[in-house]
């Protein structure tokens, strides 16, 4: 099987924790281990989000006063760098040696008209009390707001158009190499009139990026990898229920606030209902099962029709 | 033919010029448009260095008071990200659409014994006055040395053994993709006795792992570019002639100064003994003039027995 997986900023950071080098680490070796039964008997592209980090490496621009920051889309390439090679390092550790490795600088396509680019929506760097996250505001011109009841740095969040780089991306996954690709949703690019390529200020949201590749490269099944063990019904409500199987169609009619499950459902809706494969949301932990239907959410075409919720509860 | 070109820092930023985004685009700018005529008709591999953006980055990491600073095997693998997405937006802009590219992250293995560890000769980051240098020494714990008559942050620099994702770059390069790898010498990396990859406190000479992925490729020609338009004889004196061509047995009896054209003539030499290939040494502006001998210092076991030392004003 092709599989790809996206794991979330959560999965390579626990939330509050502070961005260090060893912590980060340290959850890149359990994202190692949990993966690597995956890669063992399929095809593994793996993506990942880069929100802590992109955001930290604002900061740090900002507080080097000696040359102007880089603007997102450099630091979103840095980014890339920096978590495709832990991932990469770590994955190779606990996989055998001749299983080949290529981590992936990723252009994306966005459009310069995406509404997104007057709405910032997308949380990055760290959490923050109101009156920090208003300083900060007024000290950078920065957007801020809530996120999980603490205050982040918001910037704008287009859709992914296009992969530039997914003919070279299909070539490896086709010789059996395990690919790291789309870092952070990849570097979110135009191209102007005059056919020339840009980068832009922005972050690409990282599961609906996950879906492109997926789809571009029309994988069986995409796994969009959290700290949540799955999609709820009636979150924060007394009848809340862990959905363990879901239609596509019955999926989207569900509602979810900005901030939570909402792209991870419309990515694995998307994927789901373009390709006919099958998507999976949930722990990182639970990858394998996700995978064999054993855990998570699993969303898929096969399941329409069904006229109730089936829960991880259920048999 | 296979052509391997390694950029030095100062083909990618003028000696002295400010780190900004703009300045690095103007100067990628430039390189793209020298390499373009290469990379029409011939198999293309770029490495560069990174010395200036690693240090900018350590820089910035250390002023910043959130976090504890990354170590520079995760600064390196941020600036092959930073340096790799600039150039390969810049070259893909200014030729034909359909020619692939790929940016591909790379370690590269060092020996954990190597001299190098004891003893830091590679400078990173910008230029300061001894005052400067001494103050910075002594808050940053750094060692710091003269560069060209003023004073920077040297790291070690151990030589480079191996690829670790040399197959992933020469499949690709036999399919035609142009491939921007082994940026600022590669991850430094260590493979420890149980078989575990570890990023290491190092930054590998450019024009060392320029050698080894030429080698490593069986590249036609190794094209060492920088901002000079040859190899000195008797640099800074009354007989200094610009060396136009020599075997590599010649070449490796003259001296050179650390900071020099040493890494580059040891590079070159290297491999164009351990291959029978071509070396041009020259200025980046000077790319197809080189390849074609008419620029630059070029080195070839073809010139062994030649008892002058042509140079560049010879017909």
């Amino acid at each position: 099987m092709r599989i790809v997986v996206a794991l979330g900023g959560n999965a390579l950071l626990k939330r509050g924790e502070p961005l260090t080098a060893r912590n980060q680490r340290e959850n890149v070796k359990i994202a190692a281990r949990a993966l690597a039964p995956l890669a063992r008997d399929n095809r593994l592209i793996i993506t990942h989000g880069n929100g802590p980090q992109v955001g930290l490496l604002a900061l740090e621009a900002a507080a080097y006063s000696g040359v102007e920051p880089f603007t997102l889309d450099i630091l979103n390439a840095e980014s890339e760098g920096m978590i495709g090679y832990m991932i990469e390092q770590e994955l190779g550790n606990v996989l055998p040696e001749d299983i080949p490795f290529a981590t992936i600088l990723t252009q994306v396509e966005v459009d310069p008209a995406d509404p997104a680019f007057r709405h910032p929506t997308k949380p990055i760097g760290p959490q923050y009390s109101l009156e920090e996250a208003e300083q900060l505001a007024a000290e950078h011109g920065w957007t801020v707001g809530l996120d999980h009841d603490m205050y982040r740095r918001l910037v704008s969040s287009p859709r992914p158009k296009r992969i530039f780089e997914i003919r070279v991306v299909e070539w490896l996954v086709e010789r059996g190499v395990i690919v790291i690709c789309t870092g952070g949703g990849g570097i979110p690019t135009i191209l102007t009139p005059d056919g020339v390529l840009r980068g832009v200020e922005a972050v690409i949201d990282k599961d609906h990026a996950g879906a492109l590749l997926a789809k571009s490269l029309k994988a069986d099944m995409l796994l969009l990898l959290t700290d949540a063990e799955a999609v709820w019904k009636g979150w924060r409500t007394a009848e809340a229920r862990a959905i363990s199987r879901a239609a596509p169609e019955a999926l989207k009619k569900l509602e979810f606030a900005e901030g939570t499950m909402r792209p991870k459902v419309e990515a694995a809706c998307d994927f789901v209902q373009a390709t006919g494969g099958r998507a999976g949301i949930g722990a990182l932990v639970d990858a394998v099962a996700i995978m064999e239907g054993r855990a998570g959410t699993v969303v898929s075409t096969e399941y329409e029709g069904l006229d109730y919720w089936p829960t991880l509860l259920d048999p």
